[in-house]
């Protein structure tokens, strides 16, 4: 998407054609900066401080810096032992561990002379099909926006955390519809939850959003009941983490609450996921999905800019009391109106998912 | 309440018979400071800037800048100016209004020389009369926390906001019953609302819980569905700043979402309020009650300590992005499980709050 009038994705190849460059993000929002990546061990470093974050951009980095390692040693004892470097530096992300894993069943049946330059065209496949799901998603996505259109009116759409391009190669999967919606000329205006505690919606969603020309507003993850109730949303979409084959959606915490509100007051609820996040062997995720518990420290502390510009970290608690930061929630499927897959639209239910994926069936 | 051992109230006069001390609720929850107020002047100040703040504690606050202003000038004259000066310190706060409108009528018809006496007894009067309403609340509703307990469990209970001691005078609404279960050796834990954007909870309610005493766990204000989704939540109990005479409440941005969760999952959502809170003119909150809107600065800004203690405030928001500030939102009364009042516990029903307050029947 565009960043104040230029086109990015969040990864790209350099004309040497054996490094690649990245928006570091965690300089966003307080800064736009791009970083070079020429060596697995540089991709391994982005990785590990989330200088690359979302699952989707952290599975294309790894793929990169597996075919940078290739370049480096392209060994059999290498293939096993970059696997295990680049697996490590984030070992309970999904996409990370599919991308090492359809990089190395490649390189196992090629010569050692053959693997840098496969390992490289395939993380670009990697990059182009992301890009490709996500752009499904807001095809799919799209008329749910245009249906809500009143003649005349703004169409108000809450979002929830950052399921943006930021977190992918590109469009995101939640504010695919939005950004194709903007795109087409449809007037739309987006109410993006802070998201505490990380202020992924303050911080991320606001940034990119704002930087592509999307109207938006920011407000604390209180107020969207108050708005839901007062007519001013008149549809959510958000992202999921992990999808479950009744359509049970684990999302980041808060998502729940206003699922609830959105029921509680007709508004619709669409949850975006690309088929990769559906997980076929759970029904029930209140019960079967384990939920993460974070440092308390993503609670305690804040940081932002000083008047200054320069970036500091603040204690906003009481001295001396803990805090508990569950990092997902749960939202059961009766909550949610529909999802949007890259394989089109589909009720939150077993039969739903099963009409839309019937090799599943 | 107690501060790591030692009993205070928010608001104490001094030996000398002419001034009074107040703990400095700007530095909270950073340093513990208490001021002395000793001039019409200082305890104007002191409400404009937020040394004193929550309803029940400014009009006490006011009560005794008012016989101070009767000490310093007693004429006929000095009653309506004294009056008008303090009401424009906070003129949207309707425990000032109705403090300064109860000693005004007093004073009016007393000599000059009567005033000071007068009004400064008086003050000590709204404060006692507040303390024994938040007590009556506390009595009202420790039962409901004693029906929770089982046996040999710790009763979980979830708060939004700051609706204890510090914002009244002694005791607090919605956490009096929660002081008096722990006092009373009921094994009690609090779960603590952050509350953005304003972090009343993480700074003032955890401040005064711990320093009481009370174990509690801050927690963001996304977390609570997910607790009460999986029994971590025995009750809800918040405070009110507006009850309507169906039993409709309005109360901090971000109750609503609590009370939807609670009712999903069957967790018993309860108000605590003063019966001075109850606005019989109005019956649909939703509707009637026009929702106050805040400086979008308190949501893009934090304050709080540096590594080296000193106090910085950062602004923690996607440069360029816009945010929107409500600072209540309204629940409905089929959502709250039952009203506690200084005069009992009631269903927030009409014939409810018309069964214990039988002359506005």
């Amino acid at each position: 998407m565009k960043i104040h009038g230029q086109y990015y994705r969040t990864i790209w190849t350099d004309a040497d054609g054996v490094s690649i460059h990245v928006i570091d993000q965690t300089k966003l929002p307080h800064a736009f900066e791009t970083v070079p990546l020429t060596s697995s061990q540089t991709v391994a470093e982005a990785i590990v401080t989330m200088v690359v974050r979302g699952a989707p951009l952290i599975g294309a980095t790894a793929a990169y810096g597996y075919a940078m390692a290739m370049r480096e040693d392209s060994s059999d004892a290498n293939v096993d032992a970059a696997y295990q470097f680049l697996f490590e530096t984030r070992p309970t992300a999904v996409n990370l561990r599919w991308a090492l894993d359809d990089l190395k069943a490649r390189l196992a049946v090629l010569s050692p002379a053959e693997r840098f330059a496969a390992a490289w065209q395939r993380a670009g496949q990697i990059c182009d099909e992301d890009v490709a799901i996500c752009e499904a998603i807001g095809k799919a996505g799209l008329p749910l926006i245009e249906t809500a259109q009143k003649p005349g009116k703004t169409v108000n759409i809450l979002t929830h955390c950052n399921a943006g391009w930021l977190a992918c190669v590109d469009w995101g999967t939640a504010l695919a519809p939005i950004y194709m919606a903007h795109d087409a000329g449809i007037a739309v205006h987006v109410w993006v939850d802070e998201t505490r505690p990380r202020n992924q919606g303050a911080s991320l969603t606001a940034y990119e959003l704002g930087a592509h020309g999307v109207p938006h507003t920011v407000i604390p993850d209180n107020t969207g009941g108050h708005l839901m109730q007062h007519g001013m949303v008149d549809l959510c979409i958000v992202g999921t983490d992990r999808t479950t084959a009744r359509g049970d959606v684990c999302n980041k915490i808060g998502t729940y609450l206003k699922a609830l509100a959105a029921h509680a007051n007709n508004v619709p609820f669409y949850v975006a996921l690309p088929h990769t996040t559906i997980d076929w062997t759970i029904e029930d995720g209140v019960r079967e999905i384990p939920i993460e518990e974070r440092s308390a420290r993503e609670v305690t502390h804040m940081t932002g800019r000083l008047p200054d510009g320069t970036l500091a970290t603040v204690d906003i608690m009481a001295p001396g009391s803990k805090a508990l930061n569950y990092a997902f929630d749960v939202t059961p499927a009766h909550l949610v109106t529909a999802l949007v897959t890259d394989r089109g639209v589909c009720a939150a239910t077993a039969e739903g998912l099963k009409g839309l994926f019937p090799e599943r069936g």
